[in-house]
């Protein structure tokens, strides 16, 4: 247990440190010099920009209008150098990346700055470019004409924090025509230094549930995705913690506030405003990364109130965990557990264990991604075909 | 009639050129040197960030990191002057600033980026910074703990364009418990070079409809926010315009086109996946400047479909206009003109005239305001009291 909670904390200073330790790394390699030349305008780019591009190999080529810079780069996690052409126009081209989305930034003579080209996505803790790299399997996320829901966006009162709060809540198409009719509720978290715009903007959440809805894949549910970055939740009142001198770092209490946030405010608004099932075995929780972990301390330290479980690249849970948590193995009716290919497979020794000791669970590896969305969006699509059937 | 035109015209024409205009204006002026030294954080900041900033005075204090530089501007409209210090940080305050939202840019060796300091507005053509200047009847526009209403992004299939549509649509908040209670609706466009955004978002829809509801000064009622860009809108099929060699400037196409989608797609769209009434007493549409032009010319051209017209820095439709429309006057429950004081006071004398041939109209002047966000939710404010009562 030990050692499966060190793994989580490694994935998650993994995911805190992009754009630090990007900083840090100011070493840069010169642009990708083998690129074929069937670059096409990026799927996120601003309306009419034609850079950034894509080329069928996954290399990313950028361009920037900057004749009195003496350097400009494109940090992709790693720098590649760009050059000048007579009219001060920069090009710069990526080696090959993964398939799916990624966060990147333009530096220009040392200065970090969004790429004008693409549209705002939250991630690295700020607002910045992001880059998509078509993937074989890309169709499952994208909008197409079939009943469509909506994502809907919700401000509430949270006593918790004594303030208004903010969160996205995904409505399947026959929502509102059955005003009779009661739905299973996922709450779905974003990573570390994301936000609650994340899932449904660069994770394609209501496109992803409307298809498997259209093709009866998935029953039609709720799902919620609100903001779960502890450091920033300001806890007041008797929902305050007590003062801890030496806390390991404060992600333990990060965490904690937003368990504290979900059980007060979150999922009994929900349950006001929304028609939802109020029992366990229609209540679900998942998240990604940090969101993953933190559904794995939730739901455990909660033990009889999820029935679905889902930790997208957000560590395992074990048998030793499961036995620690009364009430968890009879409420838990699925256990999910995924990883990108790149990043860590023991998901399917640790859904092995679980199943070993009764425990259903499953466990999923997308192949080719690393810690990155595209990993995230299979990984929602896979778990929303496994829950409240 | 003609001037009315005409008048209408320079106002798009105007919203359409900013960032060219600044672009052949690249005459700067030094930083304002009389700022009192008050500022804090501007309200629309990423989180965590200090900068921008805005003082008492609602003069815009920026500041940028570019070490490299050798010329750094801040561009609202006019370019003011930055200056570097030991440590390569770059700082300029601008004159002050009318009350509202103002897009802007950073110009950095001649080159437009956004400024990182702030969450990205869609504006002037392109998702970049935005600044808001604090009045003193913001008030209305905060989000407060009263009943929210949502504002639920929906994807649909549009016949004139054979591709799917995004729109933006509040709901009150008691729309989810009165399933058997039928909404009037009111259709509402954004200006020239923005989207469908544009009103949730800089406009903060939701929270003026909400604090109006909440103080019973508007009945509850439901508002659509489209993308009316009608260069951008390509009709096919049946729907495509005849081609027309000589077509003054394209405009007059665009603004169909957005009509055509309207009237085909998004009204029926909305009236089948919503509780809404569908006669004109109970259907009303506005727009600011573009979107005011174009409220002009669908619900003129459509005279017994809308109850209610709303012109927000939009132009002002004339007893000639009503004359030509047949059914108008009989339809039209009310027509609102509104503008900023600093723009176009013409919208009294405009509604002076309706009134006297009879059509009950309203004019409303945003007092110290231009041609911007700040005079557009308040027109929204005033307009949302007086209709579908």
């Amino acid at each position: 247990m030990k050692k499966t909670a060190i793994s989580i904390m490694s994935i998650l200073m993994l995911a805190a440190l992009p754009v630090q330790a990007q900083q840090q790394r100011n070493a840069s390699v010169p642009s990708f010099a083998d690129a074929v030349e069937d670059f096409r305008p990026n799927l996120t780019n601003q309306p009419g920009k034609q850079y950034p591009m894509v080329n069928s190999q996954g290399a990313v080529r950028v361009q920037l209008r900057a004749p009195g810079a003496t350097s400009v780069q494109l940090d992709l996690g790693r720098r590649y150098e760009m050059t000048k052409d007579e009219n001060g126009v920069w090009t710069g081209t990526s080696a090959p990346q993964d398939v799916g989305f990624h966060y990147y930034q333009l530096i220009v003579d040392g200065t970090a700055m969004p790429d004008p080209g693409t549209v705002s996505f939250f991630g690295a803790g700020r607002w910045g470019s992001g880059i998509e790299i078509p993937s074989e399997d890309m169709d499952f996320w994208q909008v197409k004409d079939v009943p469509q829901g909506s994502i809907v966006e919700k401000y509430y009162w949270s006593k918790a924090t004594q303030s208004m709060r903010h969160c996205y809540v995904y409505l399947p198409n026959e929502y509102d025509r059955n005003p009779g009719k009661k739905y299973p509720v996922l709450y779905l978290q974003h990573g570390n230094a994301e936000n609650e715009y994340g899932w449904s903007v660069q994770g394609h959440t209501g496109q992803i549930m409307d298809n498997l809805i259209a093709q009866k894949k998935a029953v039609p549910f709720i799902i919620v995705m609100d903001y779960g970055q502890g450091q920033n939740i300001h806890l007041v009142g008797e929902y305050a913690p007590e003062p801890q001198p030496q806390q390991q770092g404060g992600r333990g209490a990060s965490n904690d506030a937003f368990q504290v946030v979900l059980m007060t405010d979150i999922i009994p608004m929900i349950e006001k405003e929304f028609r939802v099932y109020t029992d366990a075995a229609h209540r679900g929780m998942a998240g990604l990364s940090m969101g993953g972990g933190q559904t794995r301390r939730i739901t455990l330290a909660n033990p009889t109130k999820f029935g679905y479980v889902g930790m997208f690249s957000g560590g395992t849970i074990s048998p030793e965990d499961v036995q620690g948590a009364e009430g968890f193995q009879k409420t838990a009716k699925l256990v999910f557990m995924s990883s990108g290919s790149k990043e860590n497979p023991r998901v399917m020794e640790a859904a092995d264990a679980l199943n070993k000791m009764g425990v259903k669970a499953v466990g999923y590896i997308s192949e080719g991604t690393a810690h990155e969305w595209h990993t995230w969006r299979r990984s929602l699509y896979e778990f929303a075909q496994l829950i409240f059937k």
